[in-house]
């Protein structure tokens, strides 16, 4: 079986692996007031041009979203974000257990545009009965978005203007952040997000490293208290220096473009294949998470050999599916791949490939 | 100004402010404990036809809302409901800020089928990672919805149905249920409503209280450890008698389908006459609310005499508008206001009006 | 059977009746933003000496101490107060329901001190693990206290005073505020805890209206939003009038103060008597709560005839009890208890009594 | 700096690394359904004597406790422990924030007793407002405690008993469980914890792994849908693998234990060092954690060397400490330490030390 399905199939990159070996036996503090912490911070800073960033390390994405939001919303207050967004469909309601409500507008490819905030912000401002409903105060975005798809510089800066303009924050989820940053298409850096955002997050669970997400609040008061919300939450790792280890790693000397830049290779090559087999996209992506439109007697013959995701029906014989290429996928395992989508589309059966 | 724009405007039925007078000085004990409550609650299981019911009496809607879903469901549990649902729209997130998530589905004319039921339990039962997402466990509707459309008894049964199918609880609002028992078309009474849900409430603050609602649990292990909860939310009246006494009278000899049938009728009589002047209808509605389509301007010219809901803009030039009658409301008011329509229709202006 | 077991036996002061009934087909807005809550936000800024002060109007005790505490603190901040502190014992855990710590201290005679304060903010600033523990945040104290207690001007400055320095609220709970500012021995008047709190009640349900609480915040910025948190946590009366007219029958001319001294007119001539008996204090109180410690025996004699709280066990052979008078208690019944005190202190048993 | 002040300093057992490379390159499922977590699931039911356990991984112990805890109660009951219990001091109010009081009582030596949850419950049971306070429903504790102390084998029993006559559910946390198990004087064994107890967890973060807590539903009915509360609660890890990786090296022959009897080991050297030396302890351990009495002087003329705990002050001139010994921890640094408390003890000045 080869995994697309998702990236985070594989463990860690093996230079991380070999920096915690080396690092293992080392007496340190615990709970991330470690040195690696305190030199991957300065690392992520001098990255983000943001000298003046609070930064910390959480574990997951999920337990970072809530904890962010938690820290920064009050109860009346809610976040908003398309309906495609992660926190609203795959996090088990975990803002709402934080109580607070998750605010949807349709969106455009998996992205919120600047006129959207502005119009729920509006709304809410204009109705008779505003104490009556949530009041939106936080603007939740990923790049890239959960299609794949990349906000432009252009757009970044309209909504910060908007969220600016209706006293709201703007929060960005980068859990797979290096397959957007290293996308050819892209004209948005670290920099870029780190000036057009309150507070961002740089994944490392899907991106090279065991696990880890580095929060990087660009408002620094916004972080007041922002350890004790992490201790409440769950999400203080005991032996931080994994987080503080990992992070350096990835970000001392670029590694973590690096190995993204390798996942879009990778994707580049299934996608050009693909375009070839005139196999149509649900959507355009430039970035690690390609989706296509299969018949179903396709995507059945693929899933014996294969593991890629299922997102939903396209129509009556074809779905929607996903797969995925990281810091780890092989180039051969691609164009496996590939050929035996070929043999597929000549007609060939499906025990052929079984 | 004469007030159409709610059924809350007034205090209360004059019934109900003699019996507390008269009770006034009686020492009785607290938080529900008396012999009022007690005596309420077995009309109302009278009235219901539930022997079994568990009967708690709260002050308004959104409390006794957030109270019982929070008493029923687990955290990772949703409250499904239609998108113009009361708790997904106007209670200021009170569900999510009990740690749960509303799941919305559009429903149809503001009710929720039985269909829809079945296929949001579906898709997130079939869904390959349904861990990540909530768990939908309840069904909430109104009725009357916040449309003032009303379910019919079959439709009510298939929705219990569906619930029971799906392990998921069918909890109705009745904030608003004596204008939907009363009126002309309809085929469902208090006893059909307490077989076909597993919790519903009795609006006493709309219909001639002063305030005050009615929880039945027909499934009385439900209701296990519920004053607790009401203790909890802040739901629990130190003297809880003022509930009761004002449930026993309105129920104890049928003043509750009385007024709301004066509610109706005054309704009908809006109706029939805003049908004759050709003013279309938003939705078609046979309880106490009714939503025009008018021309702005008109809406400018009627407000200047009559305070009604502003509801959303129709098209480009005209409004959706709900006018609402309730047990308080003087027949003279609503030949007026007809008048004041026909004046506006045959053209003449806003400042006539004034 | 003569309730003297708490001060919400009855329903209210005839004047507050009287007013409901004069008002009652008023067609008026809802949720408090009505003429007669603006009139009694005013009466009671003037009767505060709080010009700049915002006031708002809830249902009951519990109630308003969640949505006060739910609105100053962020998720790691805890509320402190002394054990025997309603929020901490008799709420069904409603603080924590919003998700905050109640922090406790022993305390003196149910009052906060301001070494305390003190205390708990040191001992949590210099923690080595400080984050590893709640924030904190805002001191909850009643006035009276638990026990009928009062504090005194000096004392509720010294607590202002070192709030302050540790960056704290100071949230005083007035449910039973007249019978604290109507006694005797008392220096402080509702200017002075106008002047030394952050915010604060004055109780309505437990002197003379059917239910209500005025929230002052004499801090109007600590009130931003305060009407969302209202909304989400159920306390928003739809006939928000209710309230209105009520805290304006109690303040415009006095009327609140009048019933207190009532009530406390009735204490005192109870505590004479008791004191006459011989019969010990649990703890003395010139309020209208007095805790007494009578033999077992005694309680049970006396428990045929009148309805007093047990409060705990005092000794093997005796209890601590409490007896309190309100706006509505009747000197004849004062008259009739001691007379029985007398008689069972005689050694009559208990059956003469029934 | 010698680092004794916890038992996470170091990374991890070198076994636990070796097995982390061995695996980091092949493709598995995420979120704890591939097969190593399954393999390690069934050797932690077979080392517990549980065949029928329900076997969950998390990340860290603040996350497992408010994640089981959410789980297990219902919104108004609360969750019983000692008043030096983690999640009543160490943890930011984790349970509070999932809105459940954490009720104490004193317990001795850091543990809690039979008759203490009896008391509770019965308080509980006969208080006439007993729907004014929370329900005790989970009992928590430590095994070892914070203090090191153990339950015997008869003590777990007896509360496993009152628990189950209160209806309540026995939760152990075992964060330092092995250095429990280890311990020469104990009787109680993993499947003496699994027999009496509801749900317990194995630590696995202080007791050779990076990270991970392994959480066992003996009763199997309560771990209903715990997959959706980990995914809520931000504890479900993306590469779950690592968890199940790490557990089964732990458990498959024995590691766990044979790295636990090391820290014993090098804390009966510690103690023993100690009672030689004449310096009192502040309580009696046989675990990992020895609790000593110093005079202040001396904790400042060790910490310059050493990193330990500072507990609280003991007197005026004397504090209480805490060195641990884990896994990791080395003879050589022992007995410097014991050669340096020496030196101290004769009298040798701080500078010496430095």
């Amino acid at each position: 079986m080869i995994y697309l399905n998702c990236d985070y199939n594989e463990g860690a990159h093996p230079r991380i692996l070999e920096k915690l070996i080396e690092t293992n036996m080392e007496q340190l503090p615990g709970y991330g007031e470690d040195c690696y912490c305190e030199e991957a911070r300065k690392v992520i800073r001098q990255v983000c041009k943001a000298p003046e960033a609070d930064v910390h390390f959480l574990v997951g994405g999920t337990q970072t979203n809530l904890t962010v939001i938690a820290a920064l919303l009050r109860p009346h207050q809610a976040a908003l974000c398309v309906e495609s967004g992660h926190i609203n469909v795959h996090e088990t309601g975990a803002v709402e257990a934080c109580g607070h409500k998750v605010t949807t507008t349709p969106g455009k490819d998996g992205k919120l545009c600047a006129e959207e905030v502005r119009r729920v912000y509006w709304e809410h401002k204009n109705d008779e009965a505003f104490e009556h409903t949530t009041q939106p105060k936080l603007a939740y975005i990923s790049h890239p978005t959960e299609f794949g798809t990349l906000y432009t510089k252009k757009e970044l800066e309209d909504l910060k203007q908007a969220c600016k303009e209706c006293g709201m924050y703007l929060f960005l989820d980068g859990a797979r952040m290096g397959y957007g940053l290293c996308a050819d298409t892209t004209d948005v850096t670290l920099p870029v997000i780190a000036e057009n955002t309150d507070v961002f997050y740089i994944g490392g669970t899907k991106v090279g490293a065991l696990f880890g997400e580095a929060v990087v609040f660009t408002d620094r008061a916004l972080a007041e208290d922002f350890r004790y919300m992490i201790k409440q939450k769950g999400g203080m790792l005991a032996k931080g220096r994994l987080l503080g280890i990992q992070f350096l790693e990835l970000f001392k000397d670029g590694l973590y473009f690096e190995i993204s830049r390798h996942a879009i290779a990778m994707a580049k090559l299934l996608k050009e294949g693909i375009e070839k087999l005139g196999i149509p996209f649900f959507i355009e992506s430039d970035t690690n998470q390609q989706f296509l439109i299969l018949p179903e007697e396709k995507i059945k013959a693929l899933s014996g050999r294969y593991s890629f995701s299922y997102i939903r029906p396209y129509d009556e014989n074809s779905g929607v599916v996903r797969f995925c290429t990281s810091w780890a996928t092989k180039e051969a395992d691609i164009r496996k791949l590939l050929e035996d989508m070929k043999s597929l589309r000549a007609g060939q059966e499906r025990t052929e490939l079984l």
